[in-house]
């Protein structure tokens, strides 16, 4: 039986809303998930975060693992309880981090995404067919990540969700590599199924995840080939391609291949808000993305302006004199306490903690209510009309 | 009239409970004032401040200036529209941060404490009768603040208690050099009450500074002199001392030489537990202090025990596994929600933001039950019992 119940199915697109049930408690579906990287969504306490309308946060398992370690983490009782957040916790296999310290600036480059904030990264030493040995960016230390040791790590977080262990395969490479990988991708989704079938935790789901880069058949091969394991829900990964349209392709190819699959469907590392909306019509259940959370940490507030991707730039100079708030009617702390652009651009601009945090609370805010707005439009029969305003940059 | 009416007075010290009365509202004395230097409580949002029990915060006069501007903030409505403070707001000068950059550290020296966070100096250009010339540590820019350029600053911020300008003087000079600038700083009284009497905000409080280093002749003599002009408040700065012995004997002389002074007193850059509890039997009913918050984003928490300071540092890798809370009983967001010293270690060692800001919920919270706690003392004839606990570590 799915996790997933769905109880309402757009006519006119594959989108759906539902219930997502994990151990920790449900998720209302589609939902944008916050990135808790190193055991908090940065800036933010966990009431906070919940008050703000998420059901689930997103667990580093490359991140966790080197520090403070998994098994210090199962020995406070697991993620939820060294965190404070006792609701659904999906957790990433570490495949993307991993293979991010091999290609480079893969991370930036999958995703389209110019590079921002990124991390001192290690070294890849080995690819295998048992896993990966890399050098930690913490201390040099040589480690080792392969499929087994991924589900271990994320059944010492104890996580709602563990995603399998997969290579990430970047966008720059041949068809053949792409290939070659995304085979061995699928032997490592058996095996952990293997692992996780005899050790795993209870009651934990699990999620296989689609490669095959930007070749349809490659697309379609892999997203058929996750779907035909006992996995519990499907993960769309690896490269999407090089601009939205693209990226829109590549995903649908994926859900129309499993058009009429229960199982609930996570589109990793994805969260603009053009991408939520499209997403959402091409059947996807749950998204993940640092945009809000790292933009905000940045001075780059999430609003209603299609025409600059959302975004303004409250580091621009011209803000320091403004009076308006960042978002008429928004109800974020940040709007509802009255502030105005030109102090939020004085914090920013020096580097108040506060500062980072208001953006952050706002920025997810927007996400919220635009994931909220969604699912009630797939209920109430609106989709197309809701989709069409808030692509319009009308968020009420 | 005064602005503070004392209410209640300990029998066998010059400690006093009472209220202050500004523009803005009431603060319960004695009071500790967390610093909101850079218009911002750092990690926290103003409503978060009153809910731990805050009256008020003090706004840095000489960081403001330099950015954004007293200008822009007047342009703003003030300072507490700003910020969205809507409480009472103490401003210093900007003396102390001037004349910091005159004398090196001075700023750790005065206040016997180890640098710690420093941030960088600009440069003193010129000390002359009529102000101090200095370069911007933001930009370079050469400007020049006075006694007159102070209160006009202050005027504009719109705080309910400015501070006049004066020289912090320096531990380490002369008997000669600190007589001649706590003359000088008289004279800065004068123009500075001067210029506030011809354009000073409606209803704004101003305090007058003692000087006069650790000579008692002088001490005493600038008490004396400040409490001789029309002031609606004494605060006590400069060099305090070499230790805590010396610093309590020089706040003694200052508080003896106005024992029967019904104005309110202040004690400038001083707010370790210890400090306090003295502080408040030698009569002073306001503190300041950057140690709360700048240890907290440091990972220093405040807690029950005497023989180190009443400090634990979390950075040490003794807590890694540490299931015990910051402090038993704590109602601080760090201790209610559950979270472990080893998780809070965590979080400061991967220098998270929730970390800082726990930690500084935590500090700010453990100061205020210990000035509510000195109050009801001191309201209930108690104190002496009551400062013998609270220094053997006892806060319930």
């Amino acid at each position: 039986m799915s996790a997933l119940e769905i109880q309402h199915r757009d006519p006119g697109t594959l989108a759906r809303a539902g219930v997502l049930r994990t151990p920790h408690g449900e998720i209302r579906t589609p939902a944008f998930v916050p990135l808790a990287t190193k055991a908090t969504v940065k800036s933010l306490l966990p009431h906070e975060v919940a008050e703000l309308g998420y059901d689930m946060v997103l667990g580093n398992t490359f991140h966790l693992f080197l520090d403070p370690g998994h098994e210090r983490i199962r020995r406070f009782r697991g993620l939820h309880e060294f965190m404070g957040w006792r609701a659904p916790i999906i957790t990433d296999s570490g495949g993307f981090q991993v293979f991010s310290m091999g290609h480079g600036t893969v991370a930036d480059e999958v995703k389209g995404r110019a590079p921002m904030g990124q991390e001192r990264m290690g070294k890849i030493l080995a690819i295998e067919e048992d896993g990966v040995a890399f050098r930690s960016y913490l201390n040099g230390e040589t480690l080792f990540m392969g499929p087994e040791t991924s589900m271990e790590i994320q059944g010492a977080l104890g996580s709602d969700i563990a995603l399998v262990f997969d290579e990430c395969t970047p966008f720059n490479v041949t068809r053949e590599y792409t290939q070659r990988s995304t085979e061995r991708t699928h032997r490592w989704l058996d095996r952990c199924l293997a692992w996780h079938d005899a050790r795993g935790p209870e009651g934990q789901l699990v999620y296989g995840i689609s490669q095959g880069g930007v070749h349809e058949d490659l697309r379609v091969e892999s997203t058929q080939a996750v779907a035909s394991r006992p996995v519990d829900g499907i993960a769309i990964g690896g490269s999407l391609g090089a601009d939205k349209p693209q990226m829109y392709e590549v995903v649908s190819w994926a859900t129309a291949a499993i058009a009429d699959d229960p199982r609930p469907r996570h589109l990793l590392g994805i969260g603009e808000v053009d991408d939520l909306i499209r997403g959402v019509e091409l059947g996807i259940d749950t998204f993940d993305c640092a945009m809000p959370t790292r933009l905000g940490r940045h001075g780059v507030a999430v609003v209603n302006d299609p025409e600059r991707r959302w975004r303004v730039d409250l580091t621009a100079g011209r803000f320091k004199d403004s009076d308006e708030p960042l978002l008429e009617g928004c109800p974020c702390p940040a709007c509802a306490l009255g502030y105005t652009r030109g102090y939020l651009r004085y914090l920013v601009h020096a580097r108040e903690l506060t500062g980072q945090r208001l953006l952050t609370l706002h920025n997810l805010a927007y996400l919220s209510r635009l994931m909220q707005r969604l699912r009630a439009a797939i209920a109430e029969g609106t989709l197309a009309a809701t989709a069409a305003a808030l692509r319009a940059g009308e968020l009420p």
